[in-house]
């Protein structure tokens, strides 16, 4: 294997889950030389057809990307067809690729990995005026963070492909002679992956499922969001170009577009020739692609996700860590915390605080960084989608206090950006009705509790629920910690206790941190356990006799 | 632990699936003054209350099952209660069995099989006066063979529970510091699981799942089959017993019988706290099981099994084989085949035969074992359900040529037994209609077909559309053989190649012969691979800034 030393690491840091990335985030590791010629590549590919992807056959070209930072099209237009096309492609791929041997996949997709690694910066500036994301957030979770997670998908399949003996002798003595049987266990792949993006993580949410999919010997299609388009696009290219090098079929992957007026998602999923689907994005669609009968689903949803606060030594970090996190691309990521349960009463190092005085320096934490024009636009980005913004400028019509108002974000660069501050809702421990919703954006709810008791059982009624893929806990009394750490986990949510400084709740690392548990209506899979590659292809055992 | 070295050559054993047995098949190996013990202690069962369960709170009481050997009730009556009575107490041994490490709970679990093991005569003659099996398949299949499938699942289960470590510093490079954390990675179990059984395989088929949700921290409720009762509750018995001993709540395994006028499955399936399910049996309730939403479900359903003859060496040898095939238990063995494609000529060391020729000499095979004093009624055993029997029966309603119909054997010593000796049918390859469905019992259905190359389509297409847990394919020709074994693949059916001597297609050993392959209809996981595990618990990361 050319490729033999990336993946024994890989798969030695992801069964110890210890910090590992084979990708370093910082985008100075990458040349700075990519910045400028990045921004004139994507640049040069607005107003235009999309003509990099190698697939064939398509007949038809939709598009219809708005820029965040800009609030104008992209007029990228991305070449489609038919869905009968797409699983023919597919399907004559598979022929082919499912007879490469584990070895084979494992570095041609690890090469996909360092052909994707020169164009993390055109990723970044396609994922920015799609998604909304910042530059730096662009970059890296489009780019190096995605490729970790890739590569943790790699790894995690070839060892899965690995669990058992290729070829046995079966000797069973039988008294007076022994008998045997030659077995073979082949791990065979289930056929086509359809891999459904969605529009704020449009590479970081696909290519887990893809990879897994097409490690353990299975061709995908990639049906990405209308409205993020263009990173995933970059990324599908580069990848049919290897595959084209190495001899392999290009529709090993593909890129199936589609337009929101006339959406084939559905179609794609029914296909019986579909037999795994990975989604991210809404409950009730992820509801309906978990109903389907014969395929194999993995999906990631909405939740609610919870903070607790039941005692402190600085507060200010902590409302500082905290406000950072809501703030973090505008809300818009599924691990940014919503629903904070504060009791009337909290110990801190400063003494006993209020809820209200915690409410009041949270309030003034969330401020200073929207308002700070050195951070505010680099920290919240733009908003994706005008509906999220909606429900931001209509938030009082929840009938609940309005602590903070949203204001819109001044953005030096992008005067047009569509922005909106956090704003900050104050609710009783009875206004299930109002924070059992994933109000989705920058919506903070602070919930007065009567003590920290109540706070753990909301946030557990919250997730088992609604779900939720996050959980921030404070606590200086380790007994409480613990507590509370088993009740979370007896509803499968994982606690991130005590942070402050440059860790935030929201991140979750490849290699390390599981992404959503799979246990709770927030998602049924997780990146990457076993099971998240294992069910991916199915163990065949032929014997024969040996006589 | 107590039991580490059978834990580790289990372990070792499941990767490598040579031949590998904790529990020898032959009564032999455990005194054969059990024999006798056994019996006089089963009989001692018959007429009365079953004591021996020590689950509490039963209230009810119910029993109906019919020795398939002497036609006469068991009168057999177990302590039954509500669901809600079940549930409660499993969610209650749940906290505490939960709380177990992995190495205590395999150690119980161990100890349970070594204990179940004391009572292996007493579960043969259980099981063979509920089943119809024959004495010696009673004892393996209900005794060593269910244990060996039970410690496969422990050893599983455990390994998936070690799979990622426990906790890890994760110490991440930030330029001037590193940023540091504490995280511990949790295997928490999913709840409570369902086990339900079936009819003709009661232990066999039950055991490794229920050994499968106790090693990765789920209670479990077993709800068997109303007329298969008598051996999983000796089982479960002495599993309490290994509780109790151990100061485990003994609700961590209880057995949830049922009346057939009145069954609780369904009420048991919906029940919000059932997470996990177990099924085995038709293929209806099977899809429903599987179509329920929020419950993480393993089946085994209903198959056609094929035969494929392309050429043969010694004919005779192989249709002996397959004869006593379809003879074992009367063909109410899920693997047994059923659909024997045959091409018009066959090439064998003694010429070419034509269809005929091989459809008599196979004939005179089966009738050879069924007519046979001596091997007969050992090895046809009884049938279970009468409506086995009835469609035996009426098998010239199917309006296809009967080539051999079935009798009646005389079984010695139970005058009377409820038994049919095979039918077999013969067909065209354009009969669909008749050999597409599962047959249940001892039916075989000879199809004649045009070529090798039409066998082998057919047999794919009824994989694909009604599923199959084995596929016996005869063929002197290496390259054809590939061949059929690729396409049979595809469809996510095993290959059995010519089988003669001492080996049938029906038989799949643990640690060795993953049994269904969970990739066609017959069912949706495998006996035992690491998704039949691994999905039973969930990976919850807990994280905490080290300061």
């Amino acid at each position: 294997m050319k490729h033999q030393s990336i993946l024994d690491r890989a798969i030695q840091a992801n069964h110890e889950r210890s910090f590992f990335a084979q990708y370093p985030e910082h985008p100075k590791a990458y040349g700075d030389e990519g910045m400028q010629t990045g921004l004139a590549n994507v640049q040069g590919l607005y107003n235009n057809f999309y003509k990099g992807l190698l697939q064939e056959n398509m007949d038809n070209s939709v598009g219809e990307e708005v820029s965040p930072y800009t609030q104008e099209p992209l007029n990228v237009r991305y070449p489609t067809a038919n869905t009968a096309v797409f699983i023919k492609q597919a399907q004559h791929a598979f022929s082919s690729w499912k007879k490469l041997s584990k070895e084979q996949r494992a570095d041609i997709l690890i090469e996909c990995l360092e052909q994707i690694k020169t164009k993390f910066y055109e990723i970044a500036y396609a994922t920015m005026h799609t998604t909304g994301q910042s530059f730096m957030m662009s970059f890296q979770a489009s780019g190096p963070h995605s490729n970790d997670r890739a590569l943790e998908a790699i790894a995690a399949g070839y060892e899965a492909l690995n669990a058992y003996s290729n070829e046995v002798l079966w000797e069973k003595p039988m008294g007076k002679f022994n008998l045997k049987l030659k077995k073979e266990f082949h791990a065979v792949p289930r056929g086509i992956g359809l891999v459904i993006g969605c529009s704020t993580f449009p590479v970081w949410n696909t290519l887990p499922g893809a990879f897994a999919d097409l490690m353990t010997g299975n061709t995908v299609i990639i049906k990405p969001h209308p409205k993020a388009v263009l990173p995933i696009a970059i990324v599908v290219e580069e990848m049919q170009k290897v595959m084209k090098a190495n001899g392999v079929d290009i529709h090993t992957i593909q890129l199936a577009c589609d337009d929101s007026s006339k959406l084939i998602t559905k179609e794609l999923c029914e296909h019986p020739a579909i037999k795994l689907i990975d989604y991210t994005g809404g409950s009730t669609f992820g509801n309906y692609v978990e109903s389907l009968q014969g395929k194999t689903v993995f999906t990631e949803k909405a939740g609610v996700n919870s903070v607790i606060l039941d005692s402190v030594n600085k507060i200010d970090e902590v409302l500082g860590n905290l406000a950072f996190s809501v703030s973090l691309y505008s809300g818009q990521m599924c691990t940014a915390p919503q629903n904070f349960f504060i009791p009337a009463k909290v110990n801190t190092a400063e003494g006993e605080l209020s809820f209200e005085e915690i409410a009041e320096k949270f309030k003034a934490s969330v401020a200073g960084i929207a308002n700070n024009p050195k951070m505010g636009p680099g920290t919240l980005g733009a908003i994706q989608n005008e509906l999220t913004a909606a429900r931001v400028k209509n938030i009082a019509s929840l009938g609940k206090q309005v602590l903070l108002e949203s204001t819109v974000i001044a953005n030096e660069e992008f005067p047009s950006a569509r922005t909106c501050s956090p704003t900050i809702l104050v609710c009783d421990a009875s206004d299930t009705n109002v924070f059992e919703q994933e109000l989705f954006g920058p919506i903070v709810l602070l919930i007065k509790t009567t003590d920290t008791k109540q706070a753990v059982s909301l946030a557990k009624d919250m997730c088992e629920k609604h779900g939720a893929i996050t959980c921030a806990v404070y606590s200086t009394d380790t007994t409480k910690a613990e507590w509370i750490k088993e009740v979370m986990e007896s509803v499968f949510a994982p606690v991130s206790l005590n942070l402050t400084g440059f860790i935030w709740v929201n991140q979750h690392a490849a290699f390390s941190d599981f992404h959503v548990t799979g246990g709770n209506p927030a998602g049924n899979a997780t990146f990457t356990n076993s099971s998240f590659v294992d069910r991916r292809f199915v163990w065949v055992g032929h014997r024969e006799v040996i006589a």
